[in-house]
């Protein structure tokens, strides 16, 4: 970092933003005290507090009354919400090493709602599975995953992480798509905690029913994905009137 | 409705589903006590309880420790999130009369976000509206817009409700599509108050950049939707590997 003396909001600004997007500062990191800074960045004390309160408000830092200023956490994961992939997949392409932890593996009976997913009364049981998905070992993702019992082994399910590869393997299925709901949490009793989340950083819940390249419903899933973690996005086009 | 006497778990769940779906039931009105709903529904208080647990599983019903079970409003629309229509005209789509309360309309320097946001170093001020969007008088929808001030006459807004329709009219520029991020938002210390929102409701904030059929960037909007009146879905489909 060379910065050239000046006394520019903007250029301090930018200098800032950019030392935090290049990880110079670390996720939680506690800024200097704005004298420090200032000397670092050559700029004025009330500009200094000037960037500061803009990255506030971009919601690159937050304060903490008394504490001082911290970085925050960036997405690890940017994703158009209309393409889709395995939660391994997503993981992986961030750059980080997916992993798994256990919490359920059972087989119950179907509920109204899972027979109605499954567009079938012929579903006899299911297998019904609760993971914890982690980034480098972070827990990021709450994966509650459905399938008839009969479409994978469920003891074999420790060996792969990844269901759809799962069901490709030992039901020669591709799942192609998915019909997907979008639903904000807030904070969830159980989840919230399991993922390490106060009552401030909300979820994003995704369920979504996966279908075969036939149109059969074969995978229901509802995961909750921490929203400092990933981030999704979508072109949406205008309507015809 | 007309119930055949019965005692079976499943038809009871289906018909008091169904009344709470053709509103039969109303939006947070409290159900009969269960041994008033028994006899309604022709079953046993054990079967009726059973149903009564089952619909609040489902998110159709809550209870309130000490006051009974209410049901719960359910979403006035559901869209899909890759089409992109006006505030308005999704309200008017859901059979609901759209309404506009004014919060603010003020002239403004662009922040850095903003001229990022517009691609440009040419925007010297911009219009920032602040609006509540009603659906039948109750508030649904908290707007924030942002458009070069050059872009809508702003003492003309409060005679149309639209902004897509402003900068058509005035611009003769049509929006075309939007660039949109999707944020779950637990509780905001200001919108959800204007919103009636107590803390255990949440908000799904979409923050999208709308362009021209030319891609000029138009209009800035952040939009917070109260997530029990309206629902987003999107069909995902496979990444090719």
């Amino acid at each position: 970092m060379t910065i050239e003396p000046n006394d520019s909001f903007q250029d301090v600004l930018f200098s800032l933003r950019d030392d935090i997007d290049k990880g110079i500062y670390h996720p939680n990191e506690k800024l200097q005290p704005i004298y420090e800074l200032s000397f670092r960045y050559q700029t004025s004390r009330e500009t200094m507090k000037a960037v500061i309160s803009r990255l506030v408000e971009e919601n690159r830092i937050h304060r903490k009354s008394g504490m001082g200023v911290f970085v925050n956490p960036q997405p690890i994961y940017s994703s158009g919400i209309e393409k889709l992939g395995s939660v391994s997949d997503m993981i992986r392409k961030a750059g980080k090493e997916p992993g798994t932890q256990y919490v359920s593996a059972e087989v119950i009976e179907p509920t109204q709602d899972d027979l109605v997913h499954f567009h079938s009364l012929d579903v006899q049981t299911i297998a019904r599975l609760e993971r914890v998905r982690t980034a480098d070992g972070e827990p990021v993702v709450y994966c509650i995953d459905k399938v008839d019992e009969r479409t994978i082994p469920i003891g074999q399910i420790h060996n792969e992480q990844s269901i759809f590869k799962l069901i490709e393997h030992y039901k020669g299925k591709r799942i192609q798509y998915a019909h997907t709901f979008i639903e904000p949490i807030g904070y969830h009793e159980q989840i919230s905690d399991i993922l390490n989340c106060g009552l401030e950083q909300s979820l994003l819940l995704l369920k979504q029913i996966h279908y075969t390249e036939d149109d059969e419903p074969i995978l229901y899933s509802a995961n909750y994905f921490r929203s400092d973690a990933f981030q999704f996005h979508v072109v949406r086009s205008r309507m015809d009137e």
